[in-house]
């Protein structure tokens, strides 16, 4: 999947010309039409020299039809290149593959890189997915049936099988030798990875020390034996921010008894740090899921009503708790005037403090300083930002209502609102953090509503106890 | 950076018994011994097996004495390998440098590679960079200056000039020469460059076919011609998001005549993607910037209060329109209990359909489509939400007051605002995008803001035309 991939779609007369590279937006006329009049040799000699990313933004965009005269154009390894780069959603993978005829799917399936092949699988139905491993040539079933039992999101479930390994007791040039002939199936041949007889992980040395070492020296001389490696159940995120913080293009994977299980190369990293970053995203605004675009406004509604569902709820309460307050609102209607700036203000201190501590975890950044001096720091962080704002409003609110009391009401409401906001913001994630539960479920709107419902309690807890200056 | 980095730290008794592989947190209580006793041997030998990020993480833990140290047991060469791992506070970057004679500094500037030394020298005062560039070599000088050119977050800004070009009239063998010798050097030599006499890019090559090649074999029959490359102004999203759909491991870097000017490596794309991928949440959460922790309150709030203080104005003016239907309020007290309900609710789908539409953005997906279906679907998500959020309103407010016109007012000010909320959360970014500004400015907080005011308005007009009902 790293590899064989440098090709591209720049045409050949641009080249000299040195245009600005906006290659993205292709259109494919020719091969359309080549397609059209079933000319295999002239779809091949066109579509052969694009690369597979682009080869597959051309499968998704042509319909059934075409794409069924793609099969009988290319061989099952072909479309194997062509589908490790797709990313459709689930039904499409499942109306895609049974387009195909079973044999074609299996052997296809087989000949992809076994991690990407698992990707596919994991969308469809089991029954599906056992037709399929039954078809297909039996060394790959077993490579992917292996991968297939690492459960979702642990390194196991990302890495793949397709490395290569040697021992440490060869030379240079015999490490050459092995290394040129299982180039066409290593996902990477840039790492190379050195066990001893029971596969157990020993060392590690790159390409680039292999070339320029002599022919003569023995791998054990030149090897790196304190090697960083991931073990097989760790956390994707985890095995994500290792690889950036030691710039690898490749991690061994390992069992609990060091034996080499696999490997995870960068490009899998880039997408697994995507789709972090995506879900802590989208989760700070409620949406539950946006890995993939809506086609209709009813999928787009099914993802957000669950949440805002809850939401209407916890809107609900609130709106309970001002109706205890009828009667001061009765004597005072002015009041129910700074109920949203009250509310606003707080909801958007928690989710600025909420923000802060969850990225903080997400990123490890957190990790290397004490839980409590956070909270201090956040509390502080809270009273400045509630201090500043608050005098800014009793100001604002006496000179335009004429009521020093009123304007001391709302502002020191705004003082108290954001001081518990802004703890209640940093609190949330850790607490959650600390019970393994990802932080990001704590989003945005649940953070703002909880901070509207305290809030309210504050701002009309202190106009009922001060009534008498106020009326 | 990407290469001779497969070094680790893991203890080699461990290595035997593969232990689970835990080491990021290294204590060094043998290495700090060995600096305060002044031991150069003894601190050498255990410091140099470590990988150059957990070296760089030491460096870090250790206070300014002990640094000293260190700079006097270290080359500059070895020290720029650690400075290539750090990442700190502009004020850190200059008081560590500081530390350093200028002799030392300089030089471990230069060994740095390229892009990482124009990094550091971003983050100093002008005057202390040109000292630098004064006393440094001559060569390596140049090369920086070259890059300090180019504007921030282009393509420019993040490439490397040390990468491997070669002509395409030689054979795999002399190529392979080429490569051994410029090894030491390159960032990376997995992705040959072929340049015909004026250095336009012709080609490009990987390390792994060069090695399943013949020795004699022509560059210019094996080399791949349709290169893909980005130009040097391009935004580096961009170019993050063409690495990642082509999986490359080095990208080309080309001016308006297709000169090669540089490469980008898939490392520094990481560190893209995870910057990118911050700003776009700190945004939406209405925090400046996210990218260093907080070491005090005073700094967090800083951060905080410019967006606290417009969306206090904001609040303000809100409050200010609720005070024009004071009389309303008077009359019928109980229509303040459901203001935060229906802000709220707003607020929550502004703030969703923003954020589906500014990652849509971010991550290229909506290219693709028509922005007018996009438009069209998010109205529906809108009608589709807001009628069964209005509905259920309704029915539970009618169920708790008991009277139906004040349930079908609330109901029927739901319907209104989460459609228009919705519409807004998704025009807003679009418009900003189609005027070239981030759309990700339009912050949670801004929309969630501006909706407040729009369902204020919808709710108490609605109230005052139909006063007569509620009393």
């Amino acid at each position: 999947m790293m590899e064989e991939k440098i090709r591209s779609v720049k045409e050949e007369g641009n080249m000299g010309q040195g245009q600005a590279q906006e290659n993205t937006e292709i259109s494919f006329p020719y091969l359309i039409e080549s397609l059209q009049n079933h000319e295999l040799d002239q779809f091949r000699h066109e579509f052969m020299t694009l690369h597979s990313y682009d080869q597959a933004q051309f499968f998704l965009k042509v319909d059934k039809g075409l794409r069924t005269v793609i099969y009988q154009f290319l061989s099952p390894e072909e479309m194997a290149d062509i589908f490790e780069n797709i990313e459709i959603d689930e039904e499409d993978y499942q109306s895609i593959l049974t387009e195909m005829d079973l044999e074609y799917a299996s052997s296809m399936l087989a000949n992809m890189y076994a991690d990407d092949a698992v990707d596919v699988l994991n969308e469809l139905e089991k029954e599906q997915v056992a037709t399929y491993l039954t078809i297909m040539d039996e060394e790959a079933a077993e490579e992917i049936k292996e991968l297939l039992h690492y459960e979702e999101y642990t390194a196991g479930s990302i890495m793949t099988t397709e490395f290569v390994a040697i021992s440490a007791n060869q030379t240079v040039r015999s490490a050459m030798f092995i290394l040129k002939n299982e180039a066409p199936n290593a996902e990477t041949i840039y790492y190379v990875y050195v066990v001893d007889e029971e596969r157990r992980l020993a060392g590690v040395i790159s390409l680039r020390d292999l070339i320029v070492s002599d022919d003569e020296t023995m791998i054990h001389e030149i090897m790196y034996s304190k090697v960083v490696s991931v073990s097989v159940g760790e956390d994707q995120e985890a095995v994500a921010k290792k690889m950036k913080d030691y710039n690898f293009l490749a991690v061994p994977v390992v069992d609990f008894q060091n034996h080499l299980l696999g490997i995870i190369t960068v490009d899998d990293i880039i997408d697994v740090l995507d789709e972090e970053a995506s879900d802590d995203y989208s989760k700070l605004a409620g949406v539950t899921d946006m890995d993939t675009v809506d086609r209709n406004p009813f999928s787009a509604a099914k993802k957000r009503l669950p949440w805002l569902i809850v939401l209407l709820f916890l809107g609900m309460f609130t709106a309970s708790l001002i109706g205890r307050f009828e009667d001061t609102l009765n004597k005072v209607a002015i009041l129910a005037v700074f109920i949203p700036l009250i509310g606003g203000m707080s909801g958007n201190t928690g989710t600025q403090a909420l923000a802060v501590v969850v990225r903080g975890i997400a990123t490890g950044d957190l990790e290397k300083e004490s839980k409590w001096k956070l909270v201090a720091r956040e509390a502080g962080t809270g009273i400045i930002t509630g201090t500043c704002c608050g005098l800014l409003v009793s100001v604002i609110v006496y000179v335009w209502q004429g009521s020093i009391y009123l304007g001391m009401l709302v502002g020191f409401s705004i003082v108290a609102s954001l001081f518990v906001a802004t703890l209640a913001g940093a609190l949330v994630p850790l607490l959650m953090h600390k019970l393994k539960i990802d932080p990001a479920v704590a989003s945005g709107p649940f953070i703002t509503t909880i901070n509207d419902i305290i809030s309210v309690l504050i701002y009309f807890g202190m106009a009922t106890i001060f009534m008498d200056y106020l009326i």
